[in-house]
């Protein structure tokens, strides 16, 4: 069973930019969030989709099972989605020995930035980048799929 | 876009059995149903496993997006399902130029036997065999969905 532990934080800095590859364009939304799971469609770049599925259990370690389609699946996805689609420009940054995922958003959340990073155990010590701020791990409103039904405007 | 058109007939004969192939046992469960999409996992047999989103925006033609899943990642998302587990076996059946497929259910849906064929368009003049009786396409009733949530007794 594959399961993703993953911490979150807001993004304070820009020096993260110095060190980064180039970015990945990310457009997703969610065609059903329920108690048990949230189901997600995801175009990365013009030329690969994916529909994905994680469970809704806990904070920190969900169990997740995600499957390529085609870019013309996800579109047709989109149309059956709940709330907005989230756009986004992804950075690869890699920090203190983990890889940092840095999340540019656009459209309605606009200003917003938040970096991810996944770690081997849930108390697996993280060393933080100059560049992050508070960590909003497991804080709701920073779910996607909650920014693609109540977006938040970044500073 | 790929639709499929289906009508849907409770069965009250038993004369198909004699013109079907072996069946194939199906157990299937739905993670998510929204106002405007299903989101189903589907085993066959003991090999083979699907994830189909369906659009739920009309009754007789539907958009649908499916891709092939592992028997381990389907047996994983059952555990995220809303409702119970459908079980039925499936026979195909071949009458009057098209081909039928014939569901006998299993467990809460005990009793119930329910034949769909595909039709090139919605308009299209369907021979009926002599095996079935009342069309049900378009009864929420018999949706797989409301299968799940809200079982029905056969005869």
């Amino acid at each position: 069973m594959p399961a993703e532990i993953e911490r979150k934080y807001l993004v304070t800095g820009s020096e993260w930019s110095d060190a980064s590859a180039p970015s990945v364009q990310i457009r997703q939304a969610y065609i059903a969030n329920t108690p048990l799971a949230s189901v997600r469609v995801r175009i990365k770049g013009t030329t690969s989709a994916f529909l994905t599925i994680k469970g809704a259990d806990a904070a920190l370690s969900r169990a997740e099972v995600e499957t390529a389609i085609t870019v013309a699946q996800a579109e047709e996805l989109l149309t059956m989605r709940q709330g907005a689609v989230i756009e986004k420009s992804r950075f690869r940054v890699p920090f203190g020995g983990l890889m940092w995922e840095i999340d540019v958003f656009e459209g309605e959340n606009a200003g917003l930035i938040i970096a991810e990073v996944e770690v081997p155990t849930a108390d697996h010590a993280v060393e933080l980048p100059p560049w992050v701020g508070q960590e909003v791990t497991g804080d709701a409103r920073y779910y996607n799929a909650n920014l693609a039904s109540d977006p938040i405007r970044g500073a």
